[in-house]
């Protein structure tokens, strides 16, 4: 790809893009900044970087309009955008090595139930069990491995990865992506205490449905409803080893963190971001645009959209701050205490 | 399903099962309380669902002996119990959609070793893996893409749900559930530290037992012992991604939340509730039914039955709770401390 | 084995192995010190442990030179040793019974892709799945059900357990070994956020990189990079549940404990040894042979060698300890608070 033709492409996504310097050169790979060589494109989003524009090798920069370059290399050329980081993000596209998952069709050793319903150009993967009744759409890749119990309804153009589990009855929309490992659909942990101290397992007869655009990553868990669904929202993207409990409701565009747990019958709203490794108590609910710290602890329903919540049990970020600031100097006031102390005697024996 | 017919099978397992108003009518569906439709079932064992009685358009509602129901909507009828919740979740299974993990049988593409043992009415399901010498017990359902290594033994009227594996030697009880994805057996994470800082693997020569009635959730992990067995009890039930390390002993009916993490050779007592995330240090021993909140780590042993434990390191509840509220005045101690040293400046004046 | 051919064996590895007592007893088992019986050898290599050579069984046991054993029974013989824990680590490896995770040669049920190389010796299990382009080394056991996606490359004598994932591109060294149910090289949680609050996926170009000698648990993740490698050094074992994220490198010889989470672009240097569940935020770094207390939370770089690190947010070990020490002395300070400011109303009376 020539400089040029970058320059064409990204005018798709952007009103102006602005080139200062040549633009025959040509491109074969994106690189990080400080270790792209000639011949290679990287960016610049960030002012922290903005140092290693003196030294780059890169052929090409991507930069914001307000950056002067001209006091930079002659031997690089640059694109002027107005969001260089997703500049890019759209320019590797063009560089990836195309995946194979599987390949088109549906494979010798994949096993397909009965009434299945296949869109067109799917791909099933070696080994792929599609259970009875199951409809999957059109261009959609069902990795090897990967099994759908009965009644699953997968979306188009979603890609399962190698061994991904759906239990009977889940919904799944349209571009979803669900990485390997994964398990959607499993019964949700409800047992009935018996006064004898066991538990009667409660039956677990809900779905999940998630929605379109949602990017599941590995080895997360999404339990079924008790009753009615479990309910990912559109565009909501959820880190590996997730546990999303049964009944919980996750906003549109929300993004969940690794290890992140949501205990059951909990709802997030829409855009909010949720920390690594934090915790939710069970039936709350957070309004839209929340952010939570990683490893939080939240025990309660926070219903002012926008905040920010951090710590066990959780707060606002603002007083959380405060808090921890205060409890840090506890030492100090320790040693002001015994001061006081001192002088109180002292007085006294006046 | 008939009013008076579920009137009658809830008398299998309740002495009273008092009906107040009409007798007949077809029920066909459970649902909650709040979004409940004519002709479905529906129950209240919680004083805060009480005020849904008397809008309800559920045909037939489950409650306790103790609540007066003619005052609420002619069109509902009531059965009265001891216990609404337990008489629900029996009343649940009854509506429940057979699910099919594996048709009875062994399905073609599944691959059976030497010397298996196959109890009457085993299900296989596709591609499942048995080891050589396993031994599958009645009415058992192995899901597709299970694999259990060698010389694994499973009970009678088990589910091993799709993508389960079992490595050698693990012993299954009777009526044991586990979810897709879950890992029994693998090696215990020991390693003998070496002088140039390297580290030698221990060999880990145990195995897994797990008791009857037991159910593990998804992508949970269960090590083998290093040496003799690391045992769940009969009754226990533990959530989606828990870690449970080589040599530990959960007791019967002790029930773990998602999560939670319980290093080697910790020694849970019977009945007792880890709340999800939380997490234990090794060689330590809680006795019977303490409960642990959602997130503490627990550093020592415990050894008073019963009580609740919180915080981290964590204490008993009532201990953590006093202290954690102390925290919450360090921001009014600080005050006071100013105020004070304000003070004894004047009186030290005059 | 007899006790002299332990001797000997021992021999090969110890400097000095000093026998005590009878040479000819055979051993059949290892066995804990607290439950050896006859014919069976243990150790001791704990202060602890002493009190049960008094009482043991055992006909054999493993001690330091230092122990004076002639005051303990007649019928148990010692070895003595400079390291009886790391001595009875290789005698275990005698007694294990050999695991076959996969026979020898291609399981009939195998599906290879084109252009796979495979070395002399290798096992591949029944249904594992070896993509395009492929290369397997010698004696490498691919276990049952686990899948390479194409252009994976696996080094000499490793072991993948069973229903392992490696994504296209994943470099793996020799004598690696991989626990079920983990997932390497999926793609990093990495997304652009759009105006309308939605986002984008950036593409995940790089791979992973996994280092000789590692050991990885059960259902772990490790998130190829976004460019470049995610890399895994020598000899660095990591526990089951543990999730990488893109671009983390971590040092030869690291330990990371079940149920840890390192975010994306952090670098944890060697020999460091992080406890469960303690969590990174990400484009952090620590230094060399740093522990890190279970459930910590790191939120920046610490650079000193050798240092511990513990709480939330984490700070070396000492005043970590020491802060927590002052907070539990919060009651006290109350105390002497109030006391005082009684005394200061009394003084300012008179």
């Amino acid at each position: 790809m020539t400089i040029k033709e970058i320059q064409s492409y990204l005018g798709q996504f952007f009103d102006s893009v602005e080139l200062e310097g040549e633009s025959d050169g040509l491109i074969s790979a994106p690189a990080k900044i400080e270790s792209a060589q000639k011949g290679e494109v990287s960016f610049v989003a960030n002012e922290k970087y903005v140092k290693y524009l003196s030294t780059t090798e890169a052929s090409l920069v991507i930069v914001h309009h307000s950056v002067a370059v001209d006091e930079f290399s002659h031997t690089t050329s640059f694109l002027k955008v107005s969001d260089p980081y997703t500049a890019f993000v759209f320019l590797l596209k063009k560089f990836v090595i195309p995946r194979v998952v599987a390949a088109k069709g549906i494979a010798p050793t994949a096993v397909i139930g009965e009434g299945v319903t296949l869109g067109e150009g799917v791909s099933v993967g070696a080994c792929a069990v599609i259970g009875d009744r199951c409809s999957i759409g059109c261009n959609t890749v069902i990795g090897p491995h990967t099994v759908l119990l009965h009644d699953v309804s997968v979306g188009d153009d979603c890609t399962l990865f190698p061994s991904v589990t759906c239990y009977d009855g889940t919904i799944i929309g349209n571009r979803v992506v669900i990485h390997s490992g994964s398990v959607i659909g499993a019964d949700g942990f409800g047992f009935a205490p018996q006064r004898d101290g066991s538990y009667v397992k409660i039956p677990q007869m809900g779905i999940v449905e998630i929605g379109d655009d949602v990017e599941i990553g590995a080895n997360a868990t999404i339990d079924r409803a008790t009753m009615g669904s479990t309910v990912i929202g559109r565009g909501a993207k959820i880190d590996n080893l997730v546990q999303i409990a049964h009944n919980c409701r996750i906003g549109e565009d929300t993004v969940i963190a690794a290890q992140a747990g949501i205990s059951g019958s909990v709802t997030l709203g829409r855009q909010c971001v949720i920390g690594g490794q934090a915790g939710f108590a069970g039936h709350l609910e957070l309004a839209d645009r929340i952010q939570v710290a990683a490893q939080a602890g939240i025990s309660k329903s926070f219903l002012q959209p926008g905040i920010a919540l951090r710590g066990y049990p959780a707060q606002p970020m603002r007083d959380q701050l405060k808090y921890e600031a205060s409890l840090r100097h506890i030492g100090a006031m320790k040693a002001k205490l015994d001061h006081l102390e001192g002088e109180m005697i002292e007085l006294a024996k006046k």
